[in-house]
């Protein structure tokens, strides 16, 4: 059992952190902080947890966090930096789930959020939270970047390719959408539902933050940088991402049996399901759940291969990714909490 | 731990009765039939068992349901009849999620059904399964009839009132919104997505099924018959039930502490949740979870009084109720494998 | 040909208007006025528009509004009541789409809308907008308020029934459902696709702007004071309204044939479409039109009659009747502008 | 004016061209044929139509399609081609809004359509209605295949790059996204609401029959055979397309203003909308409407182009094509008929 504390939490990323946690059977949620909010019922926000969560926000200076075992930032970019080093020189681990510690490249993160990195040093020690590349590594680590959904969802999908060497890498191809909720629970015009219902589009053609890192994680699995070209889309459902991934396969790409190449990828991890071959996955197929599940194709028998690879971002893309990634950090089973079953229809 | 059967289970009253079993920790389902589907892997239908559930749909003939403790009827209406008879003599227990049980007065079900019952003596002998009415003889049921959706909105709705006469029973008007999974599984014009997304409307005004079910309700908790009028509309959603009920107070009824009447008729109640005065519960404040939340309002302090009451269709509307009820007659704890928190957004 | 101009239109009732006026064979939109907007062209904020409406957005002092021959307010409520008494000093028409000048009791008016009125004498003269009852006085209106969305489902639903006197009008429900448009184009997190999307919910139980609107109108109708409960509930798709009405009949309401009542009512108007007995009639049947169409049903012939009424809340609810209320104080053909056909799918 | 028939229009494309015609004034609809349907009036299937369309659907028998000047195909693959011959030995031209005469290649069109072709001569002499490529030959055909809707937002985006030879075409990618209206009006489990609400997928990688439309239409503009991978996704909305295209550069192309070689390629066209450079279209920006709006993209200076291309499906892609190919056809101004705005919100 341990103690644990959320910074924030009064976004969607949040409400769904909480969601999990109320049912993990090893956690007790100590405080939610939110200066803003400090007195308010979380259920009064966040009406599904009433009966079930019974904390009010609490003022920050109040809370006590250094006590915890481990503080989930559920916060905007910029607050975890502010005050991680201080939690971890309490001995409090940290999960950050915003992009803080995600990028290694600290200039490149300043570039891209536009802002001066507050504890650069932490950077270097932070684990990149992605189960199925860094399990070992996650284990130990005091500071961890719980990945984005984009990047979770295309990493997920282009990986086995690209470890293995078999696509042409510097011409790299995402196409991925998501759900609006995926835009937060911030008040803005954009993310209306008279605005974003019986509507679709594309955004940040030119580039979005997602980009860097997911180019960050291929570059790694390929060993040399890749080429990407990106495109994110906002599609009028609540929940879900779908990345459609599109590459060049090379001679060796030609010759290989890519349905078993990502099997074996994926073979014993808990959290990506490789469908058979012809599939397609719906994103209600992983709603409310931690699951990924991915296809791979290759239309006409051609040389582009295309991966499908779906994610509940609010989960597997945001707090059900950051509670596998605790289970790990702690020893625990890591499917604990996260046994619930996508929710379909 | 029960050996359970499921007899149909290719609708959403059948998928999610399947999502919620996965986890229930003292069932065995043993065998889900469908002429139809036989040999189907139910996860190819339902993509989100898959890794949880994996029956194949079996024939009926070699199902072997009555060495079961339980069969579920997850069928249209007018099948359980014909089978109820055979498993309750084999010593099966019945838990039907369709209506061929749930009037008392066959001739008046043989009306609004338009056809002939084939097994009226078990009607006589069937025990309506709401649990908040009919706790204890649900304990002891061998054949049970899980109520409507509407009609569990509506009852736990008015049921306060009615029992305690504070309102003109005679003109009770219940409004009440459906989300489409409601309309069922079925190929058909009127329920596709580009006939009902972005559309509203009421149906069945001249007369709905879920009506005589609701009048025998609170006509038993009025101890007269009661008066009323029902019109369900579809709204663009897929779960979720709002009814809104209006009544007339009587003179007790305007004297009466409506909110504190509320909150003592459900205390200990673990399924229903009594608002606060002034709220309005909103349909995903319960989306994949047992509960019913109600909130009552006496607007501009006046003689009529609004009750709001929502439910998730297919949980408490359908196979939420009947695990619930499950648990009732296998002495499990109440809330076992209804543990879940509502999914919000 | 007349010269218009605009105040405000950086919201949903505005894009609509300007949507109408583009293809209005005798209007020229001299002026589209924002404060905050200025400068930025229309098109930009509304991208339906571009290649259509080449205005910019002009700042209200270079406007030279006074040298229009109607001026619309597309505002938020008390901008209008500050700025038609000069208007129509110059000899300028108005017609506010906002509530400043639609409830003749300035105290009630300044009870509900929380705000001083800072134009009474107006109040006095303007007429309300709702052609099928005020067509004559809207002819030579000199400042017309336009009336709300609700208000119009409402009282084009309940008007034959009341003026003829054939229900208990102390006890009239209209409980009606609303798309999310009518919640405004502003940043609000409510009106979030996340918040409101596949959810349904009630609001303002206790008391909406729109009640004393309707209960001034149907108190006109019935020339005695009525009592109305209304429930406003907000739906998940982006344009209508669909009201659902109850009253309970009287001797002469029971006797009566309600479907001639209906269409002898409405027969000539142009806008208002009674649907044959029996049917049920759809929000999208409506979309983008400024119809209204309605049913009155009785079900299973007893006392409570249902009526159901649907329109376009951003049309017939707002900027539809606006331009129709402008043909009939201009002289132009009732339809001018307004012949295209409802939008289905 | 001219006497129109229509065979079909029980789906959506055929809903969505009455909706036009019904405003179109050189057009006068005699007869609208449908055997099932024959005796039910129009507007009782399309309820927007009721007031504006009063034909019943005729048996086709009795219809006389060969006096009418032009005769319409609403109809499923495979029945214009049993009677267009019969119609244009009559002088009656047609224009087939299924995918009859689309292909010049009548064994691939045999391949993909799983069907004999009946009337493998006429494929000869159909003209491929696409207005922007086809203009002149349109003007005078006797049988005019009106393009698919992913054909004609995927080529108009992909037309000026691969004309003027500025990619290498051998690896062109279509992502393209469609509203479920695009999946027809027939009663199929995977276009129910509960199904596609809330939900994303890609459908038909392995091959989709636009596939060799698409390519035949790059083909010509290339002058030889072009590589293309196409994937359709389906998207929770009723109406839009939503293409994202991607192409390499080649040298030419990395040294050409992309953004001034659209602008050239579509000045004039009434119904090709380049947006400004930078800009996301939105699908609702032409919803109901006969335009197709694109933007051209170069993200991060790279090699890869990204063209974004929106179309309403059932106008321009659909119903509203035909329209504009009819007023090609016989003479009117080409915006005859199509001049209403984008409905938005």
């Amino acid at each position: 059992m341990i103690d644990i504390g959320i910074v924030g939490a009064t976004g969607y990323t949040g409400v769904e952190l909480l969601r999990l946690l109320a049912r993990h059977p090893q956690v007790n949620v100590k405080a939610i902080t939110s200066r803003k909010e400090a007195g308010m019922p979380v259920a009064e926000m966040f009406p599904n947890l009433r009966g079930h969560v019974d904390l009010a926000f609490s003022d920050p200076a109040q809370a006590a966090l250094d006590q915890c075992d481990l503080v989930f930032f559920a916060t905007p970019n910029g607050i975890a930096m502010e005050q991680a080093r201080a939690l971890v020189d309490a001995g409090v681990r940290v999960i950050d789930l915003a992009a803080d510690f995600r990028l290694h490249d600290v200039a490149e993160w300043e570039q891209w959020y536009r802002m001066t990195h507050a504890c650069p040093e932490l950077v270097a020690e932070a684990v990149y939270g992605l189960p199925e590349v860094n399990r070992e590594a996650i284990r130990s680590a005091r500071v961890l970047a719980n990945p984005g959904c984009y990047p979770t969802a295309v990493q997920l999908g282009f990986l086995p390719l690209v470890e293995a060497g078999l696509v042409d890498d510097s011409c790299l191809i995402a196409d991925a959408k998501s759900g609006v909720s995926g835009a937060g629970r911030k008040a803005e015009v954009s993310s209306l539902f008279a605005e974003a219902a019986d509507n679709f589009k594309a955004y940040g053609v030119m580039g979005h933050r997602h980009l860097p890192e997911i180019r960050q994680g291929l570059t790694r699995a390929a060993g040399h940088p890749v080429g990407l070209t990106f495109v994110p889309h906002l599609t009028p459902m609540v929940r879900g991402i779908h990345a459609t991934l599109y590459a060049t396969l090379n001679e060796a790409g030609q010759a290989a049996d890519l349905q078993a190449l990502f099997a074996q990828r994926y073979a014993g991890e808990p959290f990506v399901d490789v469908l058979p071959a012809g599939s397609h996955p719906e994103t209600r197929s992983v709603r409310a759940s931690n699951l990924c599940r991915v296809a791979v194709h290759r239309p006409q028998g051609g040389n582009v291969v295309v991966v499908l690879s779906v994610i509940d971002n609010l989960v597997k893309g945001a707090a059900g990714q950051a509670v596998h990634n605790m289970n790990l950090m702690f020893g625990f089973a890591e499917t604990l909490g996260l046994e619930g079953l996508p929710v379909l229809p």
